[in-house]
């Protein structure tokens, strides 16, 4: 199947069954927002509680769920308030303001030649300008050009002048401003006066979160380094590009783990964490496959960072990173220090040394993640007859954990199989169906990953035995109806 | 001991234990935010879970995650964008901005009268205002009077004339503008253009994202009404008074429920979920004599209710709402519809009858169910020689459901102990203790309010059985160590 076709046909059944709505949708949507269905917040909730029991129900991690809200002093440093920008310009005739790299998209493959041509000419004695500019010949490459244009107001000027660029509203040539920094955070104001005293901002990562909390954690819960800290929770970006679904969205929830180290062990953490979250990806049922390392190389690190390494999904429109590993050295602690007056150096008992430890981060979006759970499970299966679709979750990330379907509405079967459904609801989540044939109630639950169906049917009435249907294999097996829970209980500790 | 006595020792107990940390500690705090540390994290999920499992886990309820950021077009529907206000009022010479009833908590009582004659006096012929006004001289009810003020500019003016509140900062009286309309939701731009056309707001409850949602959850699910829908998430309102640790903040947590049901079966329904949400609480180990109903008064209530009744816990500080259960009749969708041009009608198949349906609501705080638990659970018992503290959770919200505790350090205790900690943590969260005198542990233990204490002494060397202390009444029994699992899975059962 195409791939474009397969983001399609997931993307509809994730409506049609109750997974993902669009924000707002009966007022158009918003960009960039969505909602969870039904289906779609349990998945999400399996999802976010099996991160959180890999990541808190051991002895060396602490959880925490810090506000949304912060003081603005902490975007100051973290860098954020400088460096989290996108380059924007507007149009001094018409007023229109552009994103510098979506401008360069509207124009036409000849012209960005030209442009770049005009730039490099220009920028001939520098190396490492010209390199990022010469990326606009090169979809997808684009923010990082419209990034290195930023820094040069006098060369985008002289490409104003040569008119090469008309403005996509008035249609003038010439007219754009420099390049300003347009920064990515959400922000709003606190209080009742809106000035830049009551400004705060929307967290652009959960990450600052931990790090301003790491005395109170520490003491709080006596740990000493090596110990991390996880956390789930929502975070904002005003990204002007939202695309591919879950992918890239405004609104989003991440998976993040800061762990303290020594400065000396950091490089051999890094490689463990880097290591442990494959492996759980895995563990919970992604092909192994379609997963892979992409390490960041030295000149493209961010800021904080000594090395990086993304762990990406291949989706149908191509790989993308669902979860990064970073070596943010004292980074964060050190500049936390700096700005509150605060000292956040940890005291070794034993060695009786002081020091700032070093942090490796995981980053895992759980949008993200579930977006590669649900495309990673999607199958189309040819049998005889018919095509079957197929969510092949693993059964702890399920939506629902089975299906008890009677198989014919007479004898008090339904009246067994709705005792069953009750008893098992009291422990799972789980779904009664008793309306149709019983090959289109297992479409329905193949349909939406439910790992289990129970079919309750006249030997029920007999030996009170029920058969238990495996969504990926469809073989049956028949076991005592009172052992349906302590069967799924098994199951699922797998 | 004096009730403000015990909420200093519960936010005192909070932080050193790790329950609850200031937001942006490190930074002064941020005003109206919490962090829930490794503890109160995990006694907010198991709040969260509990509410979770008794609103979805059944047949006629489907779960829900909207996104925070929604189209500003849901809360002109709302009436938040009209009526979700409070008033507010600037100082012409100094600039100074106040809310109204803040403003009138800082005069004294004897001034406070003098206005409230002098407005009464004006209004002589208007008794509906003139009643809201004269709550002026009542504490706690200076909100209700200030927004009646907000209808009376001119009255406001003639206050002015007359000296009677001169501003805070400058010292200077009569400088005061007429009164505006301040907007408790927190807006934020969405896209590069800060303008009004770019503005969205977080949303200041989630219910809206339920009600945009009817029609995709009742057609995906098939439900039928009645049917409800559940969603947990964050809300954010631009409080200017925040107050009492978790019980007033700028970020908080809703827990809510609609139920759409038929027109002439509201009240019914209203009656049921009203005494189905107090058990709720009574069930999860809250104290009955500390909950009671404050029904709204018919003059009182919001403008989208037919009814609402609050249930209000015993806090220290007083009654306090923690959940409301809500008739907002068909309020919400019948202005969705008209707002979106969206038909959300219901269809009965049966009676084959077109009908809006009506919304029973009920809406807890998340953050404050949380607080009544926390302060619920604490006590100081006096024993023969020491004072306990004790946060008597129900096991199900404890955060650590049991602590295991080798008596001594030889013989290979700690190593049983370790392996029977490290068998529970696949499946529970516990903690594991070896530091200190048991006496010491055990209180460690009671002041985190963990249910059951495993002991391992030196007849576990020989029979591999171990003592389980329960909390609350001190008792111990002796269990085999492979059975742990077991017994904790049939306490958390109840």
């Amino acid at each position: 199947m195409a791939a474009q076709n397969t983001l399609e046909k997931i993307v509809s059944l994730s409506k049609r069954r109750g997974f993902i709505f669009q924000s707002s949708e009966i007022y158009g949507g918003l960009n960039g927002c969505w909602d969870y269905g039904p289906l779609g917040v349990e998945l999400l909730r399996n999802v976010k509680e099996a991160w959180w029991k890999a990541m808190t129900y051991r002895d060396d991690i602490e959880g925490l769920d810090a506000s949304i809200l912060m003081h603005p002093r902490v975007w100051e440093a973290s860098g954020h308030v400088e460096n989290f920008t996108d380059p924007m310009v507007d149009c001094r005739e018409c007023k229109s303001r552009y994103r510098l790299d979506v401008l360069y998209e509207s124009y036409n493959e000849k012209r960005r030649k030209k442009i770049a041509e005009a730039y490099a000419e220009l920028l001939a004695t520098d190396e490492a300008k010209r390199e990022a500019f010469s990326a606009l010949s090169r979809d997808g490459q684009l923010e990082a050009a419209g990034n290195a244009l930023v820094d040069d107001a006098v060369v985008f000027e002289a490409l104003n002048g040569k008119e090469l660029l008309a403005c996509p509203n008035c249609g003038r040539a010439g007219t754009f401003t420099v390049p300003r920094k347009f920064n990515l955070m959400f922000k709003t104001f606190i209080g009742p006066v809106e000035d830049s005293s009551a400004t705060v901002f929307l967290r652009p990562e959960t990450a600052q979160g931990i790090f301003v909390n790491f005395l109170n954690v520490s003491q709080a819960m006596r740990q000493k380094v090596p110990f991390g800290i996880a956390q789930i929770g929502k975070a904002f970006r005003n990204e002007i590009n939202t695309k591919n679904f879950l992918f890239r969205t405004r609104e989003f929830e991440q998976m993040e783990m800061q762990f303290f180290v020594r400065p000396d062990s950091d490089m051999e953490w890094y490689e463990q964490w880097r290591a442990a979250r494959l492996q759980w990806f895995i563990d919970h049922g992604m092909t192994a496959d379609k997963l892979r390392f992409h390490p960041h190389a030295p000149e493209k690190l961010a800021h904080y960072a000594k090395a990086a390494v993304d762990i990406e999904y291949e989706f149908p429109f191509g790989w993308g990173e669902i979860e990064g590993i970073h070596n943010r050295t004292d980074f964060d602690l050190r500049r936390h220090s700096e700005y509150s007056g605060k000292n956040l150096e940890f005291f070794d008992d034993e060695t009786k040394e002081k020091f700032i430890p070093y942090v490796i981060e995981t980053s895992a979006g759980a949008s993200r993640s579930l977006m590669a759970f649900l495309v990673d499970a999607y199958v189309e299966e040819e049998l005889e007859k018919e095509t079957r679709v197929v969510l092949r979750f693993h059964p702890k990330l399920a939506p629902f954990k089975a299906a008890v379907l009677p198989l014919v509405n007479r004898d008090g079967m339904d009246d067994l199989g709705k005792k069953l459904y009750k008893d098992l609801q009291k422990e799972f989540k789980v779904f009664y169906d008793e309306s149709g044939s019983i090959g289109r109630r297992y479409r329905r639950q193949d349909e939406v990953g439910t790992p289990y169906g129970i079919t309750v049917d006249s030997q029920t009435l007999e030996d009170v035995t029920v058969t238990v249907r495996e969504r990926d294999s469809m073989q049956q097996e028949r076991i005592a109806s009172a052992q349906c829970g302590t069967y799924l209980h098994e199951k699922l500790k797998m």
